[in-house]
Order: C-alpha cells, then structure tokens, then sequence
C-alpha cells in the first residue's frame, strides 16, 4: 500500500479532486461541475474510493480548500460548513463530515485563496516566506493571507475582494457587478464586471483595448491598499482574469505610481518583477494547496 | 532594588518615557516635546538613569513604541532606527542603540500603534484576543495590527493610514492633506485635515457641525475595508480626533451600512458596540504596551 495525501479544490464552478505527494507526484486527479451538495460530494468520495480501493493507496489525510463564506473555527458548532453562500442549495452545507464519515482520517479545512496561498509557500513562488497574499481574480476576487507563515482567518476570514476602490467617475462610470458593494474590487475587476462594461468576454478583448488600462489600474490600487494594510513580502496574482499575463507588468508601474514612494523597501521597489508575480503552481496553486495542507496535518 | 520595566512612546510631538510594571503600577512617568534626537533621546536616557539611581531600581528591560516608517528587522543592518521620515533631523536617526549601550538590558522596538495594540491586548480592552487592530486617528493616521496573537510586521510594517478611500466629489471636493496620496485614509480624516477643510481646528466644531458626519463616513469606509482584509476580532480606535466619543456611535452604523451584511458573524453585527470601541487604556495605551513589550522580552 502506497501513503498518498488527498486534495480537493472546491470551487463555485467546478470540484477538483486530487491523489497526490507534491506537484512531482500527481496520482490521480478528476475534475467535475459543481452541481448540488449532495451530488457533487458524493462524486468526490467516490474518485478516492475508487482508487484507495483500485491502486492499492493508503489515503494518510485530505485537504480541503473551498468557495466560501466557510466557518473556519474548529470549537464551533457549524465548523466544517459553507455558510451564507448565494449559490442556490450550497447554503449551509456541510462540506467536511461526509467526508470524516467517508474516511476517518485528519481533514484540513479552509478557503481556497488560503490553500492556494499554502501551495504557492510550499512549493510554488513564495518559499521561504512568512508573509504574503495570494489572488485570484476571475468569476469573482478572493484574496488569502499568509502572515508569521500561518493563514490569516480571525474572526470569520478575509473578503479581501469586496474592498471599496476610488472610482474616478469622469473616466470610467461603470456602476460595478457587485450585488453587495457595487464598484468594490471584486464589483469593478472580474470577469463578469468586464463583459459586463464591455459588452464582451474578457479574453475576447484584445491586448490593446482600453479595458485593460482600467483593469490594471483597479488592481493596482487594490495592490497598494493591501501592501499598505498587510505590509506583504510578495503578491501574487492568478484566476482567469490573470491569465492575460500583459496586465502584469501594467499593474507593477501602477502599484508602484498609487505608493508614490511612500513604502521604502528595496526588494519591493527595485524588483517589483519579482513581487507582484503570477502562480508559480499555475492553476495548480489550489489543488497543490490542499494537498500541502493534507501533508501539514501528519507530518 | 525593586525590578521594574521601562517604556518609551516615541511620538513626532513628544516623548512619554514610563517605569512602571503594568497600569496599577506606574511609578515614574515623564513627557517632553520631541525635538532632535540626539536631545530627545539624551532627556529619555536621563528619565530612567535618574529614576534607576535615586529610587534604587532595577530597570529589567525596555520597550519602544515609535512613529516611523522604522526598521524592525533584527538581522537588518539598519535595526532599530527610524527610516525615511520626513521629520526634519529624524530621518534614519538610531533610536534603540543609544538605550542599549547605555542600559547593557534586552529592548523590544516595535511601531506606536503595534505597541498600542500589544497594550491593549495585555491590559485593555483586547485580552484574549488573537486578531485585533488598533487605530490612532489624529495628527496623522495609523493602524497597528496583532494577527494569531503576534504583531503584523510583514516586509516593513503596516503604514494602514494610507490606504485609498473612495470620495463622492460632489459632496466633498477637499484635495486630500496627504504629500503622498492626496485622498488617502490620514490625507481625508487626521485633524489637520478637518482642520484645512473646514477652516477651524476640529475640536473647536461643535458636534451638529456636517464635519462629523463626512469624518465618520470616511472613517467607516476604511473600517469596513479593513474588516475585509483582515477578518478583525475587534477594532480599538484611539488619538486625538477620537476623542470625540459622539463619532463612534455614527462610525459603527455607517461600517454595517458600507459591509451591507456580507461579512456574516453575529459577534460583530449584533454586537458592534462592542466591536470598534476607545482604547481600554484610554491614552495609556502606547506608553503602557511599550512596557507590556519590555516585560514580553523577560517573562
């Protein structure tokens, strides 16, 4: 019997479940939509019978990096669920017991932005890091945290993609996508907010529309208010909107420009290519995410 | 010889230099105006050796509370002084070295605000807390940070005051007081702010005056992004703008009015006037979590 450590990516869209040792040893891995609570994780339980019972594994712990809002604190009485989530018949679901249930082995429970984050210090961009954030801008914003080298969570967790942006009105009157904040940054930058202001999908816009000036300009702003506030050694920036990677350099002159020299660090200032960076698990940071915090529990 | 505990808050204003082992027991206690630091520092250094000579005490270590920007990273070789501050004659002055060659005793240096905080969290209104912020709101704007029970340095340290808010020009078109930032946090709601908007210095406006209620909105703005960022399990705000005890009741209702419920936790929305609150300590806080830090080194 092989010691393997399971993973699972719990997105809004779609599950990822993983067999895994490290992004070098990758078992297994299944992905489907996200369809109902009941559904979709007994489909996960079943990808890891499956093969705990097929190739022989010894599943040691499962890590579990979700869509939230979650409840994080495990002395509470609905610790393990998703909570006051919009997305039809996810309210209120209890995402770890059936999988306690399933298994009996030590589970690790937290936001995807926060396993993503995991990952990126595991084995992705941020060895070696006590304090930096992890982004994902795509359907929606979320932002994780890894501060003195533990995920932030405090008092329920980060919502760090629902921070209030300046919105210079003459330039850009866009009302926002956010139902909860309007022209919040999650509101102003995501994809849906960019075809919404647009008239088009995001990666049908091309690289020299003017939507992407004002896209690097809200995150940049975004950039600046998180350094101010979390003082971070590192940022980086995945999700699909990121994948146009020509934003990248854009938002580093504009992070650079809102700070206006007021943080003097040099590893930040002097090389900012190397501070705002993309993932360097790719779109693997969250599934590798759960699988290093699969490893955490046990080793 | 009695064993005692020295703390230092170092303000761009003044000096509170404190012997003391907690707030029931405050012995000596002196304040002066800061003005260079080789005199400031000097005048600081005689408070504690007088006090040490005359009253026959052993002074076990120290703590400094400081404005900054400061470098706080113990391998660093710039350790323990204030950086790129515009106060003139302040700029990269060495703050912990003179106390530590004069005193031969373990110093612990950390921001103002992180000091603040620290107090608050032993003595104040924070204990047992694990994720807290402290904010002064005054000559300038800051915002200490204690995250998983310790303080929030990260690259430099939190420079909070300086986040962008959003501003409705057609209902408040003052530039902002910032150098930097025009429209930041401490550029729209520090006292010489009110006091350049409304021509009058803020605690000459009576409490009816329309000021109150712009500073709380922009006040509550910057909370309510904090709150996002940081998941806070309570938030302290304190300094000399605050002392208008009538902008809290307007600074809580606007907060849950900017979150508009999306931050779910019933011990801060059922609960708000419990969740940004004045320092317990009132304005001993700082003086007093230098000493909490001087007595962290030890025990």
């Amino acid at each position: 019997m092989k010691n393997v450590f399971g993973g699972i990516e719990a997105g809004g869209t779609k599950f990822v479940c993983v067999i895994a040792n490290g992004p070098e040893e990758i078992l297994f891995e299944e992905r489907f939509p996200t369809t109902t609570p009941t559904e979709t994780i007994q489909k996960s339980i079943s990808f890891f019978e499956k093969h705990i019972k097929e190739d022989h594994l010894n599943l040691l712990s499962l890590g579990i990096g979700t869509f939230g809002p979650i409840d994080l604190h495990p002395t509470s009485g609905t610790y393990g669920i998703i909570t006051s989530t919009p997305k039809p018949g996810w309210a209120y679901a209890d995402i770890v017991k059936p999988f306690q249930k399933a298994f009996h082995i030590p589970i690790a429970f937290d936001t995807d932005v926060n396993a993503a984050a995991i990952g990126e210090g595991v084995w992705g961009v941020a060895q070696g890091l006590e304090n930096f954030l992890y982004f994902t801008i795509g359907t929606g914003v979320g932002g994780g945290a890894i501060i003195n080298g533990k995920p932030l969570h405090g008092l329920v967790h980060p919502e760090m993609g629902h921070i209030r942006l300046s919105q210079n009105t003459l330039i850009d009157a866009y009302p926002g996508k956010c139902p909860f904040h309007g022209t919040c940054f999650e509101g102003l930058t995501a994809g849906p907010a960019i075809e919404d202001r647009w008239g088009k999908a995001a990666f049908l816009l091309s690289q020299d529309h003017p939507a992407w000036d004002l896209e690097a300009d809200y995150i940049a702003q975004a950039m600046s208010n998180f350094i101010c506030t979390l003082s971070p050694q590192k940022i980086i920036l995945g999700g699909g909107v990121m994948q146009q990677i020509h934003l990248f350099p854009l938002i580093r002159k504009k992070t650079l420009t809102y700070l206006n020299g007021y943080v003097q660090s040099a590893s930040m200032l002097e090389n900012i290519d190397n501070f705002i960076v993309p993932p360097g698990l790719g779109n693997q940071a969250g599934m590798l995410g759960a699988i290093a915090m699969a490893k955490n529990l046990v080793e």
